[in-house]
């Protein structure tokens, strides 16, 4: 059986967002959460990332947990902007395969256009998730 | 082969916190991050929550994606608050099991203590994420 409460909640009007939009939103911000499995489940982690060439690029410890949840996976990577005091907001969600950089080529050279991760110690490992699908919605406050 | 760059990073103090602490956190927050899997891999999609009996509890639609893959699935919970430019914060990782909330009794009695979902229309599903493990750190700004 389902929970069921009578509810006079009327909450605000929900809007899908187009994926060029989406892309627009992510790029206004620098962190994310990035979601992946492990042999006992999802795990989502806050990482500081970039929009590079339509891919998510963040940068985190070889030897991280992160590190070997994100090679060569399927992956998620939200990004939100919600104003809990009115209720209102957006979340985009990139849904994809998550992997190891090789190549230096591909990420960006000047200092400020590269994730910079802000914990200290060695973060040498370049992760990509790269979209299979971006959503997004928009919630219009009451 | 790993992607290597010179790295003069030094970012903050990282700080492993204790499960209390992550408790205490989660409630000074509204806004969660559900991750689960569905077949093509995780999803991850901000919630408005409460934390009841040391469970996460949040409303949802029974006919929403979120409702099919929190029924009885592993599931993680993500809540944080990130300072972007003082690159400092904490972040706090529920892992654990999701299910619906089949007993009105376990829902909290007081408007002001159910979770209230942003969304107009029908919201009548209560899930709950009942932890195996709760971690988190504080990252300390430079």
């Amino acid at each position: 059986m389902m929970s069921r409460l009578d509810d006079d909640h009327t909450g605000g009007r929900v809007q899908e967002l187009g994926e060029a939009e989406c892309l627009e939103l992510l790029r206004t911000k620098s962190v994310g959460r990035v979601a992946f499995s492990d042999d006992t489940g999802p795990v989502v982690l806050p990482v500081n990332f970039v929009v590079v060439s339509g891919s998510i690029l963040f940068r985190t410890s070889p030897y991280a947990t992160i590190a070997a949840g994100l090679d060569n996976a399927t992956a998620a990577f939200e990004v939100d902007d919600i104003d809990d005091f009115l209720q209102g907001g957006w979340s985009v969600l990139v849904r994809g395969r998550a992997g190891y950089v090789d190549d230096d080529e591909e990420i960006p050279r000047g200092h400020d256009d590269r994730p910079d991760p802000w914990v200290e110690g060695v973060r040498s490992l370049y992760i990509r998730v790269t979209p299979t699908t971006i959503t997004g919605r928009r919630i219009h406050p009451r």
